[in-house]
């Protein structure tokens, strides 16, 4: 059962990481505070570090959510083309850039992040590799491996995008492993 | 013709350069100082910023280095399997996770070495290009997205890696690239 108290902090969680999601794909993580983040979610400023810990704890939950919203917007049974347009529509929302934000910070020796950041990237693969289960793969071509492979594909080329929006053709660079995919997996 | 001078310019670049990757790769970017670069390439302090400006620019410029001895050093006849080695080889070169160190600095709005980035990635689609150039591809897989495509793994594979080095097999990730393309283009 959920207790009044345990209900409005999570209504106060909800409201302080959709109005810090949305700050941080406006202003950037760096120029975001903690009282811009108040501001805007109508929470004191003050219950922020109360749920979060720090500004890094706060992006690391962003960054979980936006996990959560794709492994459960994303239907099991989609096919490639679904897919393919779905993970489109998500490289072009400001907040998944906040990937790239945290990933030299968890990869300094010690990073109190570290163990959050490799949970996220081993949930997009066990998205990944849940999706394949569907398909016989060939010989030679383990599930395991192909969704290291696939969900890197994903990474490397949100990253050229992001780096050369006016160059780098994201469409055509996901119609590509799309074409890679189809040629390897039997769709049922 | 190279002038005395200019040798000597040229010279100290290289070892201040070369100094520089291992500091970098041993005691990581941010604890590495300029006298630490001094004192392992035997240059003086001052030169460091009169060749490179801020120690961005020394990152920069290490980075540089590596996509040229990468481009230099993978035979453009290389098959499959010498690529899928080399990389692996590259990949678990200390230097190559400069790479991450960087891109977020490249993507902060107005970043000084945003072009410099951005060039190192065209550098590697354009070696991947040439490399593909050689077989025909199927209808359907234009060779500017396969080139995006395969370097996004890459740098996709790299980075799961990096962050967790135990769990994610590089070797297999990097067989099953070479598993889709082996299947997608008609090796010569």
């Amino acid at each position: 059962m959920t207790t009044r108290r345990e209900q409005t902090s999570g209504e106060s969680r909800e409201l302080i990481l959709g109005a810090a999601a949305a700050l941080f794909a406006e202003k950037g993580y760096r120029q975001t505070t903690f009282a811009d983040v108040a501001e805007r979610s109508g929470i004191s400023r003050g219950s922020i570090p109360w749920h979060f810990g720090s500004k890094e704890g706060l992006l690391l939950a962003v960054l979980e959510r936006s996990v959560e919203v794709v492994r459960t917007g994303l239907p099991e049974e989609a096919d490639l083309d679904v897919l393919t347009v779905g993970l489109e529509g998500l490289f072009a929302q400001p907040t998944t850039k906040l990937f790239v934000t945290l990933l030299v910070e968890a990869l300094e020796p010690g990073s109190p992040i570290h163990d959050r950041y490799a949970a996220i990237h081993e949930a997009l693969r066990e998205q990944c590799r849940r999706w394949l289960a569907r398909f016989p793969l060939p010989a030679g071509l383990p599930v395991d491996a192909l969704a290291v492979a696939l969900i890197g594909a994903g990474i490397g080329i949100h990253q050229q995008w992001l780096v050369a929006p006016d160059k780098v053709d994201m469409t055509g660079a996901l119609a590509a492993v799309r074409f890679l995919v189809a040629g390897a997996v039997s769709e049922g």
